[in-house]
């Protein structure tokens, strides 16, 4: 289904070597060795690819599909059309990204310094990378093996990469460390001046920023997002988190590991997240925070007080999500009175 | 009135031309041969110059502007100061805009190709098309003829651009298809990787993203703004939207004709827009809803329903405008009371 | 502390040295030629070291602290532990932000041109410039002396820069004036097309924008913000304002001298704020309002009426700061009462 022009398929798949990646059971009466070339949506699907069933709302659309495969919860089998070979699985979405995996694996990265990318003399370089075109990299930057320098994106000095990282085009890394497996998308700042001055009543006064950007490993950052180096402490992103686009970390933010941080989402100056934390879109938490492990932020919330391990809140000024949701309901139910 | 280190004036005009790309009429006693050089505001405007009145604000600077002519609403007509010639129109400000627009009229693009711009062998590239420094168009790449491709801009590989689009710079275009006369501006990155995982408990599952950015004819997207590749459906962005700066398009989502975008703010995944819809500044829409056909969406609204065919929404979460506006008025009166 | 890999430290200073840096005074029994080495944290820093307290939240640390010398306010000074150098001023942090940037200058601009850049024949470039590889200066510009054009940036046609003005990798600037001593940092886009068209019902007609981007000395903008060319007038940054990350500023914008603005707030069209005004993060101002001299508005605010000289609203929409806290504070507690 992917346009050829940009994707590359993989395949064919066995429905045996399907379930094995999915992690999932072939249905009774399925043929283990029937093959399938593709992935594709419920409604949109042929005899020869594979689509998913993960919410209720798409049930009827599973009943009538053409899918000749399809990964879905046991408790929807019954719904199944005849003759569409089932793989069974608790977690569908799971399988289902798994076995796009297998379809369309991140394509390698293909060797090469393009002559027209900058590499000082003084930078290190690991075995098998790709500097793109206009791409600099600046001394004392170490870069790891394998990794992909996109085109005119900017490795400051000393800035350190770990293996299989890749940088999108026009992204700009300085003053930090980052880890191995990164994805850092297009425009992507890192390592920018922390907002920090002294307000007094003659002005402003600025106040060095000497931290850096410390990034775990498997960590994504999405395009255009900016994220400030520490003030004298470090920023630092944990392991496995992935942040979306356009979304601002402030000067000594942590962020735990498998962090989640959704579109234009903000996060103000010191704030500590623990792991697992997910924050919605466009929501903004102030500074000198400590959001517990696992917590949960809902778009647009306003976040200023800590919130404890496994809480939730929304709202502005946010507040734990069932107090929030019964202001809005109780605000939504006075105003259609009133207009009556 | 434009400083000429930037821009260059067009004209002059007669008061007949004038009134013909504007679709107004000279109102009674206007010397339809009389010549201006310029549009200007009503408080700077001189005799020589065209001014506006759109809004009923300015009436009393427009009853003593020493503005040569000025294009206004019939009804405003008895207010005009002595002298002064009328162009009469029920939309001034569209008329305002036209006139404006033959004056100022867009620079052609001035072709060649800067010899540090890297053109791969097997991008082709349309007659008459700019390519300034330091920009990159990879293999494959399409580009139209009369297109401008900005400094250190980047065009990915396979991409296709159409005729008298215009790129910003330091702009980059990946995995997409953009129509003609397409304003890009710097900074924009369309294309990248949507924020597509499956969250389980063990970690995040990475979903391939295999769809592609469609832009129709006519669009316009703003500084810095990010636009998603689709997760295997495409994003689409209509002809004739026109999107600010800094705004998130997620993956999956679909944009009708002439919608309207504004700054900061978020579409998230396959939410889909009908034509003509306007989305305010900071608002944010989540994921898979339906917006129909002319809706309105208030500046930092965040909606979470479907909204009908010309609904008007505000809030967070978004309500039906009336509803909105007498719970804020609600909660405005009830504050003050309590605060007596 | 800091890691030398990215940053150098400049002393040792003695007591003396530091005492008058910071604008604060010796308490009594602490050796005035004493010398200290670098700056640290309260709870990591030696005794070689110098701290500051500034927020009564960290009293316990500031009793403990092994900091050879600590700046902080007067009234703190007897919880101070034993043999700890005190500097004693009324601006603690202002007095920190002083001797910081003692132990951390700005490094000065080191001077060369990278024969990457791309300097076009009729620029302007004052002495002691550096411009990194693949930056590009167009024709008309003029750059002050001892200005840093970093990596893959774009200094458009025509575009003034001050001296001892930075411009990131990667931003680009076009149809403006910029001051002295200005910090542009990475990704920024000046001068763009302001959004500004006709909607009529037959579409979207465009109005060209022909006035400037106009910024004073000593302004700071961040990572990825967008400031847009006026429609005719100019948008205006005053002197000394400050700028975060992701920040929109709409044509025709009038921004005092000495105003904050946090990041991922917006402000609208033909707004104007008086000096010293502080925006929040992600507030949002519609467009044509007047902001007083000294105004605060409050994260997440929706700005839609003018607010008064010295004048704090906050809330969406934004309301005097008192009136938003009440309702906030009664909807939190209704919500709460009605949940029991």
């Amino acid at each position: 289904m992917a346009d050829p022009r940009f994707f590359t398929v993989s395949g064919p798949f066995t429905l045996a070597q399907l379930a094995k990646i999915a992690g999932a059971e072939i249905a009774p009466g399925a043929d283990a060795a029937a093959t399938f070339d593709d992935i594709a949506p419920l409604a949109a699907a042929g005899p020869r690819q594979v689509s998913f069933l993960d919410n209720r709302r798409y049930v009827e659309q599973f009943a009538v599909s053409k899918a000749g495969a399809c990964i879905v919860d046991p408790a929807f089998a019954e719904r199944a059309p005849k003759g569409m070979a089932l793989l069974l699985t608790k977690r569908p979405y799971r399988g289902y990204a798994l076995v796009a995996q297998a379809f369309y694996p991140r394509p390698p990265v293909a060797p090469g310094v393009d002559p027209t990318a900058v590499i000082d003399a003084k930078a290190r370089l690991g075995a098998g990378c790709r500097v793109e075109a206009g791409a600099v990299i600046a001394a004392q930057a170490e870069i790891g093996a394998r990794c992909l320098i996109g085109a005119n994106a900017v490795i400051g000095p000393g800035v350190v990469l770990g293996e299989d990282s890749r940088v999108g085009a026009c992204a700009s890394l300085h003053f930090c460390r980052v880890g191995a497996r990164a994805l850092i998308h297009s425009g992507v700042r890192i390592g920018e001046r922390g907002f920090g001055f002294a307000m007094e009543p003659d002005g402003l006064v600025e106040v060095p920023q000497v931290g850096r950007v410390i990034v775990g490993d498997d960590v994504e950052i999405g395009a255009n997002s900016t994220v400030d180096r520490g003030t004298g402490p470090d920023t630092v992103i944990g392991d496995g988190t992935r942040i979306d686009n356009l979304v601002q970390i402030g000067h000594n933010v942590q962020l735990g590991r498998g962090c989640v941080v959704v579109a234009q989402a903000g996060i103000a100056g010191s704030t500590k997240l623990g792991d697992g934390v997910v924050i919605a879109a466009q929501a903004g938490l102030t500074g000198h925070l400590s959001i517990g492990k696992g917590a949960r932020v809902a778009a647009q919330a306003g976040v200023m007080r800590d919130v404890p391990e496994g809480g939730a809140v929304g709202g502005s000024p946010a507040q734990p999500m069932p107090v929030y949701l019964r202001g809005a309901a109780f605000l939504a139910r006075l105003s259609k009175r009133k207009g009556e």
